[in-house]
């Protein structure tokens, strides 16, 4: 691959405070990387005769990412969200068969060609927006064999299309039917296990539980985060979602990734995410789709250094949401965030949730990901609702 | 137009109750109109050679339709979004040139072709979710000519799109600054005479206004509404949006189509609206951007049997939606509407909105005017939140 100059464009780097913007800019790519970026007047000579493709001014930013995901899952729960909205009560809705282990019973009985045939049209829906890096969660399956196709399904989302899928163990979702009441008991026959062989496998980037009341407490997880320590993987953790439990405390002592939802944490636990470089992952869908009133501690975070990342939480009962633009929106008219935070949160800030550091900005050495969009103004992203500007997705390089 | 067959399908006919659901349907569209629809076991001899094309058990619903849109407007407001999200006061805001009127000035500085131009990706969008009927009101010109381009614009769409359009003069949406504290001038002088010029020239199809403490009171709007009748025009209401100020009482006085927003309307006002035959047009994506509190009264709604219909409001300051899918999802998220309702809301409610009796069900002799979906339930176009799941359109029985 020659290098190729996109010019006439205005970058948001996020290299920098502004959008760290470059008006008339150029970016030179080459095989597959940013090999130069800056004001076009500044163009090195080396790259003086390399093609140029001339952007009519637009806006480039870096390709999004989505660093918290739930998009393989088996069902739906249309009919469930219908029966609450006409008024059943939730045991009605559990006798029904709803609620979370009515998507676990769909994912046990989906074979892994289903479950990537149904997670493709969500990813398309991403895609189509300008992303190129997805993070993908187990946890509906909850026993082995189950946790197993979820990640494999994942994987293969990688190689139908021009993505790039990072995949989390999530066993510690929720206590299946079959252990009720005996969350332990669980962890040690099913879960851990479970997480040594999908490593075996390679099919772990990372760790995550979810600490709630309703599913597990601190010590619990802390059982997880012992086994991810032991296996060199990395980990995340769902906290402080409905109730503060203490999980973002946790997560920072492990040096955990990011910590996700957070809308209990305190500004002690701000604190000691900042010293633990944990990410804030804010999840606004389910934020709404659930009614809650309690926001994130968005100026704690603010005021001791977290970064802030924005995601869909891509789930079918609780988010079931397939847009990052919209989750922009939703960041800024639910969170309050700027629209530079909400750019940050789905690019550079998503990245470092996943503890990836080749993506995420603009820069001379990290992948050519990028997305070209019909805007010049970047808060555009975030002010418009339901609408997709994007006028091109570069994917390592390629369209 | 030979007659064509559309079989194998889930019809949603909104013709009864439970989406008046036909299983293993079929629909027979001539000269673009719907000649018949039934179980397809029940199909007519007289249909039985006519050419037909398997939807694969998909849902087919009426197409959708958007009664409440100023999608015709110059310039953007994402500039004052972000400011407002960084901290600025609206005074500051306003300095900057903030606020409706930035809107005003921008639609005042664009012609004809550009105000078309920039409206056109707004429609684009909801036509790729199955819209094939939207109302477009003027209101940003608030003076004559910038008013009459403005419904010159909304008619060109309907020329350039396979779309219908319904133009709605909405010359009392604010007082203009140079009528600053003279709103009775503004109406005698500029807005009354613009509606006879627009009538005049047959670019008003219903008369609308802004009842609210911000901008005018039920005397003013009284005033537009006479004109309207006697020019033989049906009128309609943004009332009651952030407080209660009698305009839904004086639209149903007037036998409006619609009263829209109604936050704050009553069960008393649901009683005349109800006697009167006038929607409520609800607007879930105003409420969701201003922070709305209070709910409109949608069990007083249903009480009184008002037909409740949903809308994007799709505007630059207050509702920059260009989803009715997502708007679906608000209107039960926030509203609590059932997802019939919202299906009802952006189909047959809307069309009666309009004054139109010629769409928003399926049914003999009305238009084939019909959305597929790549579902078959329809509580998942509400469930789903930035997702489209449109399989294809039929406008006036053509793709
Ligand atoms: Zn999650
Ligand atoms: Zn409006």
């Amino acid at each position: 691959m020659t290098p190729e100059i996109l010019t006439n464009a205005r970058i948001a780097t996020l290299e920098g405070p502004g959008y760290g913007m470059i008006d008339s800019g150029a970016v030179v790519l080459g095989q597959g990387r940013i090999l130069w970026t800056g004001a076009a007047s500044d163009l090195p000579a080396a790259h003086a005769t390399a093609p140029r493709r001339d952007l009519g001014g637009r806006l480039v930013t870096p390709a999004l990412i989505d660093c918290h995901s739930h998009i393989v899952f088996g069902g739906d729960r249309a009919r469930e969200f219908e029966m609450r909205l006409q008024g059943a009560s939730y045991e009605e809705i559990a006798r029904a068969g709803g609620g979370i282990l009515s998507t676990v019973r769909a994912t046990r009985a989906a074979d892994e060609e289903e479950l990537v045939a149904q997670a493709l049209p969500r990813l398309d829906a991403l895609i189509a927006e300008g992303l190129t890096t997805i993070e993908v969660k187990s946890g509906y399956g909850l026993e082995r064999e189950t946790e197993l196709r979820m990640l494999r399904a994942a994987r293969q989302l990688a190689r139908l299309r021009p993505v790039r899928v990072r995949t989390t163990y999530l066993g510690a979702h929720a206590c299946p039917p079959e252990y009720k009441s005996r969350p332990d008991d669980y962890l040690a026959e099913v879960c851990l296990p479970t997480l040594r062989a999908a490593h075996a496998e390679g099919l772990v980037d990372a760790v995550d539980g979810f600490c709630e009341g309703i599913a597990f407490d601190t010590a619990q997880i802390a059982r997880v985060f012992d086994l991810a320590r032991e296996l060199g993987l990395p980990v995340k953790l769902h906290a402080e979602q409905l109730s503060h439990q203490g999980g973002t405390a946790l997560a920072a002592r492990y040096g955990a990734l990011s910590a996700d939802h957070v809308e209990y944490a305190t500004a002690e636990d701000a604190a000691l995410m900042a010293k633990a470089g944990t990410v804030a992952v804010l999840l606004p869908g389910a934020f709404y789709t659930l009614h809650e009133k309690q926001m994130p501690p968005v100026a704690a975070f603010r005021a001791h250094g977290v970064p802030m990342a924005l995601s869909t939480d891509c789930n079918p009962g609780t988010s079931p949401v397939t847009s990052l633009l919209l989750t922009m929106n939703m960041g800024c008219t639910l969170f309050r965030l700027t629209p530079e935070e909400a750019l940050r949160g789905v690019t550079v800030e998503a990245a470092r949730a996943l503890g990836q550091t080749d993506c995420g900005r603009i820069a001379p050495g990290l992948r050519a990901d990028l997305a070209i969009w019909n805007v010049t103004n970047p808060a555009e992203l975030a002010w418009r609702i339901g609408f997709n500007p994007l006028h091109s997705r570069i994917f390592g390089g390629s369209e």
